[in-house]
C-alpha cells in the first residue's frame, strides 16, 4: 500500500517542486539528487519508495499545479520540458488539493479542524493509502502570544469549540492532522505542532511528528563551520549574517513579525554549538530581482592563538525550493517508517534537516548526521 | 621530568611563535587559544604540560629569536609587548638552537645525521628531559624522485655512508631524530618521515611519528564543509581555490616545484570526501604585501534537486603561524603522551592536525575530531 | 602665516589619527598616502602646507591625545612606534583643546555659542594664525526635527538667545565657528552647517563651508562602480549593503537614531548615478570585535543583454579613522585656500570628499574629482 | 542602405547571441538593455540602426544557427522561447554564413584570403548592402611569433602569395575584410589586425578599425575601480585575480598559449592607471560545469595613511555571451558610421570597449566614456 502526501501550501513553489520532482524521479527524467534517504546507508530501513507516494493538500491559492509548474520552469527552478512532461501528475495531484482556512467567520476552529482532517482522511481512503504524512510548506507565519489552551489537550480541545481563534492556522493544521491520525512534520518556523497540547495529541494518537523549520541554506552552512571553530579551540567573536531572498518566501519574510520567527530560529544554532553567545545580527531582505534564489553572506571575526583576529566570509546563493524539496520527500519517508514501527511523539533524530529542531539540543550538522544515520538503522 | 621540543626552522615564523606564545601560556600573559588539547576533553589524558616544555632545534638562519619574536610583533603575528616580556624564554631556546644542514661538500649524509642527532641528544641530557619531539617547521621542499634506498632501512643505513644525497634535508633530519630515539612530525609537506625506510625506522627504535602538513586554512575549511555536501547528497562539480599567501611561506611555495608538494597535499582531502573526482584547480600565490597573513578563495558550484546549478564561496583570512603555533604544541603533548605510552610507528589518529594524514584514509573534520577524542581516551 | 585646524571632537580617532599623522608627514616619518592634495595636480593651487598646520579643538572626553594615540597604535591604526616620536606635536596640540558643549542647564546656546566662539578665536591669537579651518568630526547625531529659526538668520539669532535648545550640538558649532569667522567643514551626517539660516550667516561673514559626510568606504567603491553600470547601459536592479563596524563609531551608528542620519546619507548617490530608484537595503551593524575596523559587503544585481540575470559582490575591509584622516587634511588645505581667495558660502567643489555633497548634485565620483581638479586650477 | 554585419565565428555564442537579440529587438521582444548607443548621447550621431543590420559570417562549425540558439536558450543565455519568435531572422543569417579557414593544405593564403574577401563582397552585393562590418568573435588564438613581412605591406602582399601560413587566422580574416573594403573589429585578443602592414593596408584601403579585446566582465570593473584608489592617492600593493569559465571560451583559454594571449591583454590596464606596476597574478582556468557563465574573483591590498594595510574584494559573475552581444552592436554602428565619415585606420575613440585599446593609452574606463562621447558627437 501506498503512502500519502498532503501538503499544506500544496500550490507554493516548494509544493510544486516537490510534486513535479517526484514525478521526474518515478519516470526515471532525473537523479535523486539532494535526496539524503537515496544514499547508500538508508537501504536498508524500509523506507516507502518515493515511486509510491500519492500527492494531495490544502491551499488557498488557486493557481493549478500544471501551471505554478511552468512558473517555475521559467524561473529556472525545474528543468524547461519537466511540467510538460509529468502533465499527468500534476493533474493527480491537483485534483486532490482542498481549500485552506483563511481568517475569518468561518464558525468555530473546532469546526475548521473537523474539516481540514475530513479533507485529509478522504483522501486516504479514496487512494487507499496505507497512511497519510502531513507536512507544512505554507507562509511563515509571526511568533504567536502564548494562551493558557496551548498547553493542555483538554483545555485546547475545549477552547476550541468556542468562538475566537485560540491557534494560529499552521497550529490548526497540525491539530488536523493528528486528529486525522496523521504523522506530520512542520517544514517553516511558524508554530504548527510545537505546542504541549498538540504533543499530548500526537501521543494520544500515536503518531509521530518533528520539526522545525528546514536547514537549506546559511543555517545549513553554518552548523558544518561552526563546529570547525569549536575543534580547533579558535575564539569566533562575531557572527553576521545578510540574507537576500526573492519570490513569496522573501516577501513574507521581510514583514518584520515573520522575518521575527525566521531569526529566533536562525539564531538558536550557533550559541548551542559554541557554547557561547556571539556578536552579531542576522537580516533577512526582500530582493524580489533575486526571483526563487537566495543569497545570504555571513562575516565571522575570530581570534587564534595569542589574540590574533582573523576572519572568514562565505556566501551562499541556492535555490530554495531545490534545496527545500528533496528534504520534503526525505522527511515523509523517514517519518512514515517510524509511524509504520509504532513512534509516537517527537522524533528527535530528525534534527539534522532543521533550524530549530524539536526535541534535540544538538546542532552539529555532522553529529545529527550521525544520530539520523544510528535511528535510521533501528527502522529496518 | 620536562618534554623537550626541537624544531628543525627553529628560527622560522611558525618556530618564532611557538616558543614565544609557549612562553605567554607559561607566564599568564595568554589564553591558550587555538590549542585543542587545552580543551575539556583532553584533561584526563595525561599530556605534558605546556608549561614544562623545553625549546631547541635546528635552523640555517642566524637571526637571533629575540629579534624574530620583534619582527613578528610588528608585523601584528604576536602582540606588541610581548617578545620584551618573555625576552628570557627567547634567550634560552636560542642558545639551544644549532646550524642545519646545508647542501654542498660537507660529508656524507650518515655523517651529518650524526652530528645533528648528536645536537638533540646532547639538548636531552644538557636540560635533563625525559624525551624530545622533533618537529619539522621548515620550508616546503619539492617532491622528490625515488630512491631505492628510501624503501628498505638496511639499504638506507648503507647508502647513507657513501658520497651524495640520498635524502633530502627533511628526511635526513627526519632519520636523526628517530635514530636519536625522538618521536616526530612532519608538519610540512616535504618528503620528512613519510618513506618505508624511516618507517622501519621508527618501529625498531620503538618511537611514534605523525604528519604531515599541518591543515590550518583553506583545507581546513575544505575538510569541514565537503562533508555537509556529501551528507546531503548535493552534487559538487567544481571546487576552485586560490591561496594568496606572503611572507618566507609565500615565496617559497610560488616556486613552481615547492607549490607542486602543497598541491598535491591540498588535493588529496576532497575526492576522499566526496568519492568522486571533482574539477577545479588550486593556485598558491606570492604576495608579499599580505606579510604573515593568507587569504584562500574557494568557489564551488554543485547541483541539487533535478540538477538545478547553485554556487558557495568563501574566504579565508588567517594568520599562517598563528594558526599553525598552537598545533605544534598540541602534537607534542600528545606524541609525547604516546611515546611515553609505548606506542611506535605512525599514529593515524594525530590525522586531525594534517592536510595529507600518515596512515589515515579519513578526511572529514569531525570525523578525525572523534578519532582524535576516542584515542585520546586510551592514553589516560 | 600659519593656518589653524580646530577640530570639534579632538579627542577621537579621527582627530587623533589627524594630529598625529600631520606629526609624521612634517617630521618627515610617513609618506602622504591618501592625500589627494599631494598629489601633482594640486602643486599649483597655492594650498597652505600640511607642515604649517596647527592643531586645537573641543571635545568632552579628558583622555589626552598622547595617550588616545598610544591606544591606536596598539589597534593598529597608526604604526606602533609613532606616538612616542611625535609626542610633543600631541602635547601641543592637547594642551589647545577646549571643553565641548553637553547637555543640561549652561545657560543659553547664544552663550554657549559665545563661549566656543571665543575658545576658537583665541588660538587664532595666541597662535598667530593667518586663519582657522574648523571640521567637526565628532560623534553622529540623529536626524533633528525642523525649527521655523532654523530657516532664518535674523530669527535664529533672537532664539539662540532664549532658554532652551534650538540648535543640535553639531549646528551650534558651526554657529560659532562662522561667527568666529572660521571656514567649516561637515565630516559627519550630523545636521551641522546644512541650515538655511547658517548659509545666511556664512555668506554674511565671507567665509566658505564644506560637506557632508566623508565618503571613505562603501559609498567611496558605490559612486566608483555605479557609473560603470549606467554608461554601459546595464540595468541595476538591486543593490543591497552590509556594514559591520567596531570602535565609537560603529556604537553610535547602532543606535537606530544617529544610523538613520547616516543611511539617510549613504542613500543618496544610486538613484542620482543611474537614474532611477533601486530596490536593497543598508544595514549597519555594530561589530565591537572589529575595533576601528569596518566590513561593508555590496551584493548587486543587474539585467544585461535580453533580461539575463548577473550579480556583483565586494567586499571592502578599511580603517575607517585612516581613510577618513587624510581627507581632513585635504579640506583643511583646500577650503583655508579658498577662504584666502574669498570665496563665501558653500562650495560644491568639494563634493568629491562627501557622500550627500552640499549644493551638488553629481555624485559619479570620476566626475567629482573632474570638477574638483578643475576648481582648484582656479586657486591658483 | 542597410548595413551588413560580417561575424568570424557566426555560430558561436556570442555571435548566436548577437544575431538573436537583434532579431528580438527589431521584433520589440527585448529593450535594448546593455546597448550603450542606444542611451540618449548617441541620438544625435547618425548611427545605423539596429533594425536594419543585416547578417552573415565565417564559421568552420556546421550546427544551425536556430538549433545553437535553442542551446543558449536552454542554458539560459537568451530566453526560453526567443529562438522560435525568431526563427526566421536565424535562418536568413544562417543561409548567410561561409566556411572559415582551416590549417592545412588548402592553397597560399593569398587565394584563402581571395575567396574569404569574394564570400564578403559577395554578401554586400547579393544584399544590397551600404557596408558591411567584419567582426573577429572566433575563439582566441595564441600570441604569434614576429614575421618580418608583418612590419610592411609590401612584403606581406608577396609573401601570402607564396606556400606556407604568414598570418594566424585572425589576421588573415583582417586581411580579407580590409581588402574587401570593410570596417573590421577584433573583438578577441587574437592577433587580427594590429600588425603594421595591416594597418598601412586600412589607410590605403580607406577603412578604420577598430580592438582588441572586448572589456566585459574582470577588466570592466577594474578599469572602474582603480581610478578610484589612483584618485584617493591609496597606494595599490597587490591586484590578484582568478576567472573561471565555462563553456567553449573557458576551454580554449585554459590552453596555456591562448590563455597568455588573454592575460597580457588583461594585465595592460592597472599599470597604466595607477602608474606603476603592481604585484599578483591572474589566472584563468576552465570550469566546465559554469557554462557560458563566468565568474571573477579580484583581491586587492591596498595602503592608506601611515601606511595601514586595507583589502578590497569583488566577485563578478555574469554571462559571457550576453555581456558581449551588445558590444557587438555598438561596435558595428558606430564604426559603420566612422567609415561613412571617411576615417581610415584605427579609431582610438573606441577604446571604451577594449581591454587593450589599439591607439590609445587611456584604460579608465569614465576617461573612455568621456572621449567616445565626445567623438560621437563629431559624427553627426
Amino acid at each position: 500500500m501506498d503512502v500519502g502526501v498532503w501538503l499544506v501550501g500544496a500550490r507554493g513553489s516548494v509544493a510544486t517542486t516537490v510534486i513535479t520532482g517526484a514525478a521526474a524521479l518515478r519516470a526515471g527524467l532525473a537523479a535523486p539528487i539532494g535526496c539524503v534517504t537515496e544514499q547508500p546507508g538508508f537501504a536498508e530501513a524500509g523506507l516507502p519508495p518515493i515511486r509510491g507516494l500519492v500527492f494531495g493538500g490544502h491551499d488557498i491559492a488557486g493557481t493549478p499545479l500544471p501551471k505554478r509548474a511552468e512558473e517555475l520552469a521559467l524561473a529556472g527552478v525545474v528543468p524547461a520540458r519537466l511540467p510538460e512532461l509529468v502533465r499527468q501528475d500534476l493533474e493527480e495531484a491537483d485534483a486532490e488539493i482542498r481549500p485552506g482556512v483563511t481568517p475569518g467567520p468561518a464558525g468555530t476552529q473546532a469546526e475548521q479542524a473537523r474539516r481540514l482532517a475530513d479533507d485529509i482522511t478522504g483522501f486516504r481512503e479514496r487512494r487507499g493509502l496505507a497512511r497519510v504524512v502531513v507536512v507544512h510548506v505554507a507562509s511563515t507565519e509571526p511568533p504567536v502570544p502564548a494562551h493558557p489552551a496551548h498547553g493542555d489537550l483538554a483545555a485546547l480541545t475545549e477552547a476550541l469549540e468556542r468562538p475566537g481563534d485560540v491557534l494560529p492556522p499552521s497550529s490548526l493544521y497540525a491539530y488536523a492532522a493528528l486528529r486525522a491520525g496523521c504523522a506530520y512534520v512542520d517544514f517553516t518556523p511558524s508554530t504548527g505542532v510545537s505546542l504541549p497540547a498538540l504533543d499530548e495529541l500526537a501521543r494520544a494518537q500515536g503518531v509521530p511528528y518533528a520539526g522545525r523549520d528546514a536547514k537549506t541554506g546559511e543555517t545549513l552552512v553554518k552548523t558544518a563551520l561552526a563546529p570547525m571553530f569549536a575543534d580547533r579551540a579558535l575564539a569566533v567573536r562575531s557572527w553576521s549574517g545578510t540574507n537576500l531572498l526573492g519570490g513569496g518566501d522573501g516577501a513574507t519574510l521581510a514583514d518584520p513579525a515573520a522575518g521575527e520567527s525566521k531569526k529566533i530560529s536562525k539564531d538558536r544554532a550557533l550559541p548551542g554549538i559554541l557554547g557561547h553567545p556571539v556578536e552579531g545580527q542576522t537580516h533577512i531582505d526582500h530582493v524580489s530581482h533575486l526571483g526563487d534564489w537566495k543569497t545570504a553572506w555571513d562575516h565571522i571575526t575570530f581570534e587564534g592563538f595569542l589574540g590574533v583576529r582573523m576572519t572568514m566570509q562565505f556566501t551562499w546563493q541556492g535555490c530554495d525550493s531545490a534545496l527545500a524539496a528533496p528534504l520534503v520527500l526525505d522527511l515523509v519517508r523517514l517519518i512514515a517508517r517510524a509511524h509504520e514501527r509504532g513512534h509516537a511523539g517527537a522524533v528527535p533524530e530528525l534534527g539534522f534537516f532543521f533550524k530549530d529542531p524539536i526535541g534535540q539540543e544538538e546542532h552539529r550538522l555532522h553529529a545529527q548526521y550521525d544520530l539520523l544515520r544510528a535511528w535510521a538503522r533501528t527502522l529496518a
